[in-house]
């Protein structure tokens, strides 16, 4: 059994990551963390956990924390990386799902997220947590740094076509929808029922801060030098992202994307490439860490479009971080995360 | 491992026991029916299956129904009643999820579901399928009747306070709410999103037929007669039915009420009553086989307000039924029916 | 012209006040105040208002307010009766949205609201606002108690019963069912849209502010003593309130109920009883001042069905409150509240 | 008085008809006519409209319609094109708000809509009914065809981009999300609330209706050949379209393009530039006229992005048909369209 702590774990993404964990076979759940709501019960405040996990908040410990063989950190950004230092000297792994050590450039994440980045010299150790780019380096990471919802759902969908450099790398466009979720379990005005729903609209289109980590991760793949639009969107429902990918075909364009597409994916058990001409639906992913993927080329043209859908709490944060963990102790990848999608 | 068939699984019910079975491991999914739909995949008809079923629906075939070892009718009314004598008679055991063998009275059957009834001499050894009730019986039946889901979470609400004599059983009020999903997958206008969303309506005021289904149930273990007064109402969401259930207290009543339901349900590993003053919330269940149940007594006055909530295609439908499987078959009644529900 | 100012205004009640006080022919806005937004444009905060108001917020200014013909308070409970005394004595009417004048009693007041009534001089004279009872006293007014969203919808369907004495006023049931407008425009987490949608609760059942002011309103005209069950839920979607009321009928029960409820509203303008056997739609008023109203009697017992729907936000709040201000001004009653709701 | 009828109407543009028509004060609704529904009220089907309009279905009946001064035609595709001879002929203006009169082509008609054009004489006298391009021919026309909704959405953002060529025309992307009510009141399962509500999909990626209509619009006013992407896509709410444009700027590009969209829309009563820099929801138009316009340039780069917002049910069909009434008829524009959208 691996013991597991949580930091954090009062969000979205931490109902989510308890509800994985508390049905994980290999797993012992042995302290979650907050500091605003120590003592309470973990299911007083999330009512699907009660019966099944019996666990209380309480203050971060680290001679506790330093006891797990596993840390995720479900935190605002800013917290991973001021403790991960001294839980990686301790000998425990890290899994962070926030933002802390997804870029290298530590001068890139000051601009991005306003602050100096206080642990930059974990920046090149930390392994960037996309594991149908990184498998091998997850096994051995000590440090992972788990995807952003969107990076996901957008790298996914453009993967085949940027390492076989089959599009034109300097215009890319992704226009992604996000349900409500991504916006956090925080009290804010925009996030409540009567703003948010009925209602559709973009947001944070001058820059936002999964386009450095989207571009980042397409560069690495790239011999082109990447240039991408990015546009989020709020939708009215609770989870999934859609990613609506547009590329431009070069030259060297292949007949067959799909059977590339297939092939490139065939050993993931976690992307599901769909017939051809096929609209993924982001509820076919609801409650799972699955990526479905469809692609279309309108009119024949030379545009290609692919449709990429995900649970963005799911494959977008706490699954895709169980997976991580599933690779890094060397267990089966999809040990507890074999749940089937809700329907309706 | 048992062999299952379904008839009919074009519906709600339908794709959520498959979802059930599909994960169960004592279960072999071996035929699904469908006149309609014969010779499509089901996870072409249902996103969340691909991957998860590879059945295609068929027509229906007594020769491999009477194979099975236990067949689920989720087929519309009428139905049921029509195969049962045949299935019955060559050993296949039965569980409808239909309204067909719910009511023991055919008399009551063809006034309130308008046909007569074609398979009455089944109806006296037919199991009402509410295993906090009729364990034993469930446990020897052929053919189990399945609950509808206001009444599996009315009765379960007003239970204990029936058996123990303790309220006024002529005047009882159900004010129940539902999610959408408890009207199907047909194409009907009502239940279209634009009609039903954004909207709150009361239905069926002057007669449901969970009515009789409900006062049958409650009559049986009543030593008084039975007066209900039934209001459903269709509430804008896809999964989940709330039941707010009013009863004087009479001369009789006991102190301690929430303790005796407690005890009730003490042994009941679907049953879960939380602490007093509780205000269970239907996300709770979602996905789950689980009824929460809470008590109030506003003002300390001898009205008792008595809050039910179950998952209306789970506890209200498939969950129950492999819950009567599970007994039927003498297998851990949770097996299969450990998911943690979905939040958010 | 009628020259009116807005204390408060930045939750829902102010901006569907702003909406039909910018549509109206008789009214001058002159001052919207709130001391958190000063010089922000309402435009700005409500974008539907864009290019139909061009008022900013600014901090509440006496000298202004007292210039005014009518003062509205769009306020949190407890600013109105702080700031009426020297509006009043100014020669400014005032018609308060929120509870502060809305119970004659100042020890239930801060019973319910937890703090000392700072205007109890005033509560002699305020009227409560419900122009199907109290008109003429209106038409009189300095100052007007806007009634509450669920006192509104509750007290005009059992009205006709109660002044009639046609029921057992000792044993009502109020189950109702509200859109999460009603829990106002405040950041707090129970109304994100991931916690509120998808879902559905009762809330307050021990007991909600509400419950004193319908009570003082049924007793104001019952010859019995009233006694009220009263339980409100959240329901998923942004207006509406839905109100199913319960009564026994006594002795004195008349035949055509029908008939009654349909005399009694006859020049009610925001009163619509529809035909027996019907079931109002709260989308049916979405947007309108409008209360419609059918009655049930379910297999013909003696528990009486009342249905009863408003927008929450207009017969229940704003337009109510400008129903009130065009009696008091002599206006025609639906002056300015002529919309038709918005379906789908 | 213009005396008014419609054909068709049951459906949620002709619902939309009715509630502006109902409070047009230049309009005399005389007839509406259903063959399905003939007889019904129509405040029967839509409740909203109880104590607006009077009028019942009926079956249609040439004589009457020729009666009238304007005809609406709120039909499936198909039916106009079958009526609009007679009735033209019989110097009654039409408003066609289906497709049969707005692409010039009856081939390219045929390809998209599976049928042989039966009215070809008189597309080349229709007029394409979007004020903004085509005021002066719609003053004079008989015949005006109402644009789809998409149309409208997606023009209006691009259409001084491409009248001043500043951007390269040959690849335009344009990815457009629509509310449910977009899919009709027709009965299909894939807009039932169960379907539809908590998802997000693409559909009909390879090749929708709108598109040849839309590149029709934009070639019209281009000197450049048009290249579009479109890609629809199903958004879990009733009302509403965002259309997120996507073009290149092209060497003339002017500086100042925030100016420009504003120079080009100042005259325009149904347009409403956004401040640079915003994001314009689509609840900000909820049941008005209006188009809300937002212009962005991500990281100064060469990829400008639209964003462009409407009800798709108003300025995409009714509201846009009124005010193409208003104009063939001599009115003030805005005669009838002032409503203010409703938040929340």
């Amino acid at each position: 059994m691996i013991k597991v702590g949580i930091v954090g774990g009062t969000g979205y993404t931490g109902v989510e990551l308890l509800r994985l964990l508390a049905a994980h076979p290999e797993v012992e759940l042995t302290v979650i963390t907050s500091r605003s709501e120590d003592g309470m019960a973990v299911a007083d405040m999330f009512p699907n956990l009660r019966g099944h996990v019996d666990l209380k908040f309480s203050v971060p410990d680290m001679s506790i924390l330093k006891a797990c063989d596993l840390v995720f950190f479900a935190t605002p950004n800013g917290i991973a990386m001021s403790m991960a230092r001294e839980l990686v000297d301790a000998g425990v792994k890290i899994i962070d799902l926030a933002a802390d050590f997804r870029l290298k450039d530590p001068q890139e994440w000051k601009k991005w997220y306003g602050v100096e980045h206080s642990c930059p010299e974990l920046l090149p150790e930390a392994v960037y947590g996309l594991p149908e780019v990184n498998r091998t380096a997850i096994k051995q990471a000590r440090l992972v740094a788990n995807p952003g919802c969107y990076p996901t759902a957008v790298q996914l969908g453009f993967l085949p076509l940027i390492e076989n450099n089959l599009v034109d790398a300097s215009r890319l466009i992704a226009d992604a929808k996000s349900g409500v979720s991504g916006a956090g379990r925080k009290a804010n005005v925009g996030a409540l029922l009567c703003e948010a729903s009925e209602n559709f609209k973009a947001y944070a289109v001058p820059g936002h801060r999964h386009l450095p980590e989207i571009r980042q991760g397409l560069q690495n793949i790239s011999t082109q030098s990447v240039g991408l639009t990015f546009v989020p969107h709020l939708t009215p429902m609770i989870r999934g992202i859609h990613a609506t990918l547009y590329a431009e075909l070069n030259h060297d364009a292949v007949d067959d994307l799909q059977a590339l597409y297939i092939q490139r994916y065939a050993d993931e058990p976690f992307v599901d490439i769909l017939p051809e001409g096929s609209h993924p639906e982001t509820r076919s992913v609801r409650g799972a860490n699955t990526c479905r993927i469809a692609l279309h080329r309108p009119q024949g043209g030379n545009v290609l479009v692919i449709l990429s859908v995900i649970d963005n709490l799911v494959k977008g944060a706490a699954g895709q971080a169980v997976h991580n963990m599933n690779i890094m102790f060397g267990l089966d990848e999809q040990c507890g995360l074999r749940g089937i999608p809700l329907i309706p």
